[in-house]
C-alpha cells in the first residue's frame, strides 16, 4: 500500500496544467490520483466529495480558478474579470455552504482585481496565489504539528475522532498533524482512531491514512475510548475542531465532547487542535454555535445491508457538539499554544497573528 | 404494530404442549410467535438465537426439556431419568457456555431425581418446575421494577446502553423494567437509547421493543449521549449487568463504563439494574473479571455493505467493560436498592434473599 504522505490532498501540476488530487470516493482501499483540467471535472470532484474536508476543499477550488482563468481568451481586463468571475460563481456552487470555498475563490479573484499588470501576467499573479494557498495550508498544518509536538513524548498512546487528517487537508492534517511529523521523526506513537458513528470518518479515513503512513494505529468504536483510557494506553488525545469561541469552548464532530469527559476523568491532557481560522473571537462562548441536526436515516440505514432499527423509530442525530473548555487542557495552533484563561490566551494567539501579517 | 407487552419473550403452552417464544431473528420489524414441541426445533431455536438473553435461554431449556420428558416412553424410573439426561444433554449443546442454559437443566434433572413417585407424576412434576422458573423470571423482573421506579418520578427523561430488556427474559427485562411498569401506570417516561457498537442491540431490539410498548423512544449513536445530557434531557441512567463483584464494580456490555462517567459529570444518577443471580460475591473487585475479547471483523464488516475500514487494520474488540463503584449511585436488585458502601449493602441484599428461602 501507498503511503499517504508520498501525495499531497490537493497539488497543482505545474508541467501539463492541472489540478491533482487524491479520489477520496475510493477510499479506504485506493490510493488513486485524478488529474482534472476542465471546469466540469473539477465541479463534479467537489461535488461529489472526491476531494473534501474544509481546507482541502479551498486549496482545490483555488487552483481550479487558476486552470480557468488559463483559459479565458480575452487580452481586454474587464472582460477578463467578468469571465474569472463567472467561472468563480460556477466552482462555488459545487457546495454552496462550504466556508473555504467560498473564502478561496473571493481571494484569488481580490488577487486579480487588485493587480495592475495585462491579463498574461493577471494570469501568473493567479498562479502564484493559488500555490501561496496551498503552500500556506502545508505551512499551518505543520506548525500546528510542531506546537502539537512539543505535548507529547516519544512512543506515546495517542486518541483522535472522526478525522481532522491529512485527507481534509494538503498535507499533514490538524489533529493528525503531530502524529505525521513524529512519525517522521521515530517517535513510534500508538494512535488509537474511534471510528466516529454515524458516518464513520475515523474508520474509512483515519485509520486508513495513519496506517498507510506506517503509524501503529488500531480502530475502536466509539464506546470503546474509556476503556482504552482505563488501561492506561493513551498519554494524550488529539481532535480538530469546526470551530472555536472567544472562551475555549469547542464545536467539533458529535462525540468529542464526551471523550474530553473521559479524559478528565482518567487524568489524560486533552488538545484541540485548531488553525487560527477556526477562532471566532465574535462568538463568546460555545452556546451561540448553532448545532446542525441531521437526517436521522444515517443512524438507522447508511452503510447497512438492512436497516438496523425498527421502521419509523424516533432519533435524534446532532452532527456535532461543543467540548467545555474546562475539559480542554490546551488549544494548539499555528501560532502557538494556548492555555487556559482561553480569553486572554486566544487573543494573545490572534495578536501573534497580526505582528506576522506586518 | 404489535405491543411487545402482548406476549412473553418464551412461554409454555399447555393446552397444546409446545415452546412458544418470539422469533428475534425477524427483529426489528415482525413480532412472530414460534410453537415448537420438537427436539430439534427447540435445539435449533437456541442455537440461531432465535431466542436469546441469558435468562430467556434458561427459561426456553426447561420448557423444552419438559417437552422432551412427556415424549418419554418408558414407566421405569432410572431409565426414565436417563432419557431425561440425555435430552438435557442434547438442550445443552446447542449454546455450550451460555450459564443459565446449563443452571436451568441441571434444576429440571434434579427435580426429576428428588421426586419420589412414578414416572407420570415426574412429569407433571417437570411441568410444575419449568413453570415456577417461568414464574420466577418474571417475578424477578417485576421486583427489579418496581424498586427501580421507587428512583425516578413520571416524566423523566431515561438513558440506557445495549439491550437488557424483555427480549433478553420472559417480561419486562431488567433494565427496562421499571420503563415497562412506568409506561402501565402512565409515566410518560422519554427513553434515548443508544444503539451500542458494534452489535447494534440498542438500535435492533431496545429501540424496538420499547417503542413497540408506546414508550416514547429515541435512538442515537452511542457518542450522542454525552450531548442529549448535556441538554438536560436525562433524568436517569438505566443500564443492566453481566456481573458485579462484591465491592459494587459492575461488569456490562462494552461503552457502560463510558455512559457511567458521563452522567457522573452532569451530576445524573447512574443505576445498575442486576437481578441477584449476576452478584457474584466471591469476585472482590471489578478487576478479576476477565473481559471477552471478540474478533476485529465484527467493528469492520458486519452489518456494512462494503467493508468500511481499511484491510488489515489493527482493531480492539472488547465485548464488555467494568464500571467502577464509585460511578454507580445505586445497584437495583429484587431485594431492594442497595447503595454505597457497596461491600456493606450488596451483603445485607444477599441476607434478604437467604431470609425469603426459609
Amino acid at each position: 500500500m501507498s503511503s499517504i504522505l508520498d501525495y499531497d490532498t490537493v497539488a497543482l501540476d505545474e508541467q501539463e496544467p492541472a489540478l491533482v488530487i487524491i479520489d477520496q470516493t475510493l477510499l479506504p482501499g485506493e490510493i488513486k490520483l485524478l488529474h482534472l483540467t476542465k471546469q466540469n471535472e473539477i465541479w463534479e470532484a467537489i461535488r461529489t466529495l472526491r476531494v473534501r474536508g474544509a481546507p482541502a476543499i479551498g486549496v482545490a477550488a483555488a487552483i481550479g480558478l487558476y486552470l480557468a482563468a488559463r483559459e479565458i481568451e480575452t487580452e481586454e481586463r474587464a472582460a477578463f474579470l467578468d469571465a474569472l468571475h463567472m467561472a468563480a460563481e460556477y466552482l462555488n456552487s459545487a457546495r454552496p455552504t462550504a466556508v473555504n470555498l467560498s473564502w478561496a475563490l473571493a481571494r484569488m479573484e481580490r488577487a486579480a482585481r487588485d493587480f495592475q499588470g495585462n491579463v498574461a501576467a493577471c494570469k501568473e499573479r493567479l498562479r502564484w496565489e493559488c500555490q501561496a494557498i496551498w503552500a500556506e495550508d502545508i505551512d499551518v498544518c505543520r506548525r500546528l504539528g510542531e506546537n502539537g509536538l512539543t505535548l507529547v513524548k516519544p512512543g506515546a498512546g495517542l486518541l483522535t475522532h472522526c478525522n481532522a487528517g491529512q485527507l481534509a487537508t494538503v498535507r499533514y492534517g490538524t489533529a493528525t498533524a503531530p502524529m505525521y511529523l513524529g512519525q517522521q521523526r521515530g517517535y513510534h506513537f500508538r494512535v488509537y482512531c474511534d471510528e466516529t458513528r454515524p458516518l464513520l470518518q475515523g474508520a474509512r479515513l483515519t485509520s486508513f491514512e495513519l496506517s498507510s503512513a506506517g503509524i501503529d494505529t488500531t480502530l475502536i468504536c466509539d464506546n470503546m475510548a474509556a476503556s482504552v483510557m482505563k488501561k492506561g494506553l493513551i498519554d494524550a488525545v488529539f481532535v480538530g475542531c469546526d470551530r472555536v469561541a472567544a472562551n475555549g469552548d469547542a464545536a467539533n464532530k458529535i462525540g468529542t465532547l464526551g471523550v474530553a469527559i473521559l479524559a478528565k476523568r482518567f487524568g489524560i491532557p486533552f488538545y484541540v487542535v485548531a488553525p487560527s481560522s477556526t477562532i471566532d473571537l465574535n462568538t463568546p462562548t460555545g452556546e451561540e454555535i448553532i448545532i446542525e441536526e441531521r437526517d436521522g436515516d444515517e443512524i438507522c440505514e447508511m452503510w447497512y445491508e438492512q436497516r438496523m432499527a425498527p421502521a419509523g423509530i424516533k432519533t435524534w442525530n446532532p452532527a456535532f457538539d461543543v467540548t467545555d473548555h474546562d475539559l480542554i487542557d490546551a488549544i494548539v495552533t499555528e501560532y502557538g499554544v494556548a492555555r487556559a484563561p482561553y480569553d486572554v490566551s486566544l487573543r494573545e494567539i490572534f495578536a501573534k497573528k497580526e505582528a506576522a501579517r506586518k
